[in-house]
């Protein structure tokens, strides 16, 4: 390609609407125009990265077994009204009436359509395991579109679904999906994780989420440095500690008259905030089902775990205590509570490293006051659950036994999961098994945001002058720019015959004829990504050199024509 | 692609509510399943087909210079609005409105953003001239939805749109966009004319369209056998005849009691239906605008052109005239009428051809009478309009001047359209010409119906026992067919063997091991259109040699190896 001949409209100034730099740095780059909120029109340059990805994901899709198909966008109510999505999915479905006054919606996922296909296609267990995928547009009717691409309303996704005659054939395939999806993100050269992930709403067995590191990402992972162990920070688990050691002080009531916080206490006492306990009270449930008063235990380095906390018997619809709630169990007013004598009988429950603890300090439930040296068995009784109650810190040794955590902030870009027969027990989707009865097929499915990829790419991989593609993303490997081709006949053939031997040698290249001044032609050469630049020059050609410069070095090379094209073509 | 691990589900009866051949075989070879009216799912081996197509007119839109970029299928309605679309598009624009009351349309066509883009990203005349193109999903909300992917409301359409200077440029795109439509249905192995169209109401100055010719097309188109020209049956002139011969009857009043078509008067009469006179009665304006009873003339065997009639003038709003009307001028009621002394001054219309004639028929405007013997001149003032008001006939000879007009039937599959300014002046598009003045681009559109040309080719290729891919658009060129695999490993093998070279020689090529009798095997390929078979079986592994059959062939050949792979691989 010629740029010339190309529709490339760069911007020197950062748009002022746009939050976060993969934004920013697509709207510079003039890969994208916004047409509405949440809608983007790609610009050539921002489609062909777009169909970059699309096509590693389409050839690792097909490697794995999957088959492509293609569903309509408009998929009808009735089907939703058979898993009753078509009221829970919630103010993101986008719902339509046609010109009859049919009701359907614009697909933000296509659980429904494909069990209906798979009710409809498939009769036999024979015809199994069997995966379906489809890459196309989606719609999320979000309540606050932002940030360009990476939270659309209108995106591409790819996403495919399997049908099963057993759990087993399910696992098997699961694993293939999350084996297929470990080689997308790698051929794409994007560092990522896959996470463990909560199954949440949607319900099933399994889940991993594929994320791309990088530091402006939504989500915290925890992730081993000795292992392949992540998990999402809420649902990593904190490793039990070591033995209690012995109790060494007595305990004392220590006047703390304005210090609330853990924090402060430690402060005061000049102790590590390590030997502080806080306390956190909550109303769960007994076991007859009635309220119940619980105070729960962390370290006051850490933090509690909502979500391990709400899998503890009672807890599932856990709130936190009132003001008055907490006054008649404990006898005093926030900020100075604990576990010892409180007014009436609570429960206690304890993370697991603070009934490891000896010598601590919890609040005196009187204000003004905190209580030293408090020990187990001694001054108050074991608590009534020991349990993982706690968010994961760095440092912390990795749950899988191998290396110690490190806290990472990812972008979600893909999703397996293990969906069980939530959907094909709904729709009544069955096949005849082996012995001729009916059985509902098990299903997984597995999503990747195709579009939002490319955003999370450059939150993962820019500098100062701009995108930094990885090899497999860039729109062309190599830009061959020149300086003064509309004066310099000779400069403007080299440079043509450099760009046709290396399109020739199979290197995606593209020749930068649009005269720029040089200063000008190698901003926009950066500002866009091509990872390898060279530049042909009168002053070059006299003395038979090419200037070669690296997307990410820091320097560029003067290198003779041979020495150029093995770099080039050796990548 | 081994078929048994492709979701192939072919059906032998015909699907009851497909009416036409293409829609009923798509169903029956499993390329689509219904998820809605006017919504069908591609299955994988439909999606296979689709992809061909659009492969193929992305190819050579590239190689013609046209830019691919992606707009949202969502477009907002502010844009609509601009052109005064959001009104008149009518019933097929589907208005949706999202969670807060914005109203947007699903894109039936991308005039109004593409438009948007280009004023927002085109500042100079230097950037010009473009031509974006699209291939995306696009929803028209027809009234009856029918025919399959023919005329579905969900479909795959290549849009695109050229800006330019001037309309000489204009000029030269359109011509260069013709020129890349032939290519593109040339490669498709399809039988099609580009033909000459009405610019309608979208407005533009000039249009083709092009047809994909099969017997249940929806428009009838007339064609040159000596040439490339076509054009629509209501568009096609009729040219003029040759000299008027002189006078050689008397003029003579017959009876014709019954008789009021011309065929029964020619045939009481026993005269060709060539010498008779249809008399139509219309109601246009006269130079003042008031109200003129006009009588339009074509040969008996002709049919009056509505569309060439209008544009006469005072025609344009011209209306049948009633039966009183006809009383009024002509003293007679319908079926008798002529043109030889009405009760009243009237204007009388001639085609071309009838102007040409001498002793013809007419009607005597007297119930149960005709005249013969006619005479311009004679027995009648020569008409006051003589032109082209009928429409053209097979045996018609060119009005390109070479050759003789056939009909035939077509499918619109392409349009190419030199719109001019009428949507970048309705919305404010202009750049920078050299002069440095504001001027608006000028504008040509050009789409194909991705999606609908699979089914048009099997429109037009098919046979009674099912598709007969061209073989651009095959979902493989040849289906290797093994006969009992399960029980002959030998077979198994050989068929393997033949099936991986003739992929590696590159060569589409698909496995039939699904173990099915050979004569149901021989029937889905046949169905699904595979344009050449090989089987493997055991009796002609022992005498060295491979059944070879093309899909147009009647009968099977044997074939020694390297015969079969010198077919195969020198097409």
């Amino acid at each position: 390609m010629r740029l010339s001949k190309f529709h490339l409209r760069t911007e020197k100034e950062t748009p002022a609407d746009a939050e976060i730099v993969s934004h920013q740095l697509m709207l510079r780059a003039g890969m994208l125009r916004k047409l509405a909120a949440g809608l983007y029109t790609w610009s050539p340059l921002g489609l062909r990265v777009l169909r970059k990805v699309e096509g590693i994901v389409r050839e690792e899709m097909n490697r794995a077994g999957a088959i492509e198909l293609q569903m309509p966008t408009i998929q009808p109510r009735e089907l939703w009204e058979e898993t009753g999505r078509w009221q829970k999915f919630g103010g993101q479905l986008l719902k339509i009436k046609d010109r009859k006054e049919a009701e359907y919606c614009y697909g933000p996922t296509a659980e429904e359509v494909i069990t209906d296909f798979a009710r409809q296609e498939i009769n036999s267990y024979k015809q199994l395991p069997v995966n379906f995928y489809n890459i196309q547009t989606k719609f999320r009717d979000e309540i606050r579109p932002r940030f360009g691409v990476m939270r659309a309303r209108e995106f591409l996704m790819k996403d495919a679904y399997s049908f099963h005659i057993d759990d087993e054939s399910l696992k098997a395939e699961y694993q293939n999906m999350y084996d297929a999806y470990s080689r997308i993100f790698t051929r794409l050269g994007l560092k990522f994780r896959a996470v463990f992930a909560d199954t949440g709403a949607i319900g099933g067995s399994a889940s991993h989420e594929f994320h791309v590191l990088a530091d402006s990402g939504e989500d915290a992972i925890a992730f081993s440095d000795g292992s392949d162990y992540a998990a999402n920070v809420e649902l990593a688990e904190a490793v039990s500690p070591g033995e209690r050691a012995a109790a060494s002080e007595t305990m004392r009531k220590v006047e703390t008259p304005t210090q609330k916080t853990c924090e402060d206490v430690a402060a005061l006492l000049g102790i590590p905030l390590q030997r502080t306990v806080k306390s956190v009270a909550i109303m769960g449930a007994d076991a007859e089902g009635d309220a119940q008063f619980v105070l729960a235990l962390v370290r006051g380095d850490h933090g509690v775990n909502e979500i391990k906390l709400a899998k503890l018997p009672g807890l599932a619809e856990y709130r936190l205590a009132t003001e008055a709630e907490i006054l008649e169990h404990l006898g005093s007013e926030p900020g100075f509570l604990g576990p010892v004598k409180p007014a009436k009988a609570i429960r206690i429950i304890a993370d697991r490293s603070v009934a490891a603890m000896h010598d601590f300090v919890v609040g005196a439930n009187e204000p003004g006051y905190h209580i030293a040296g408090v020990n187990w068995g001694r001054d108050l009784p074991e608590a009534d659950d020991v349990a993982d109650i706690r968010n994961v810190l760095a440092g912390d040794p990795s749950p899988c036994g191998q290396g110690t955590l490190g806290i990472a902030r990812g972008i979600e870009v893909g999703h397996v999961f293990a969906l069980g027969r939530k959907y094909s027990e709904a729709m009544k989707c069955t096949v005849l098994d082996a012995n001729g009865k009916a059985a509902t097929p098990a299903m997984g499915c597995y999503g990747i945001g195709v579009s939002r990829i490319v955003a999370a790419a450059i939150e993962q991989n820019h500098d100062d002058a701009g995108i930094v593609w990885p090899d497999a993303m860039a729109p062309w490997q190599v830009a061959v720019c020149v300086i003064n081709p509309k004066n310099d006949a000779t400069v403007a053939a080299a440079a043509q015959a450099l760009y046709d031997e290396l399109n020739a040698a199979g290197v995606e290249t593209v020749l930068d004829d649009r005269g720029l001044r040089p200063g000008a032609m190698f901003a926009d050469i950066e500002l866009i990504g091509i990872p390898h630049r060279v530049v042909v020059s009168e002053r070059g050609l006299a003395a038979g050199t090419f200037e070669y410069r690296a997307r990410r070095a820091s320097e560029a090379e003067s290198l003779d024509r041979d020495a150029l094209m093995q770099r080039l073509t050796a990548r």
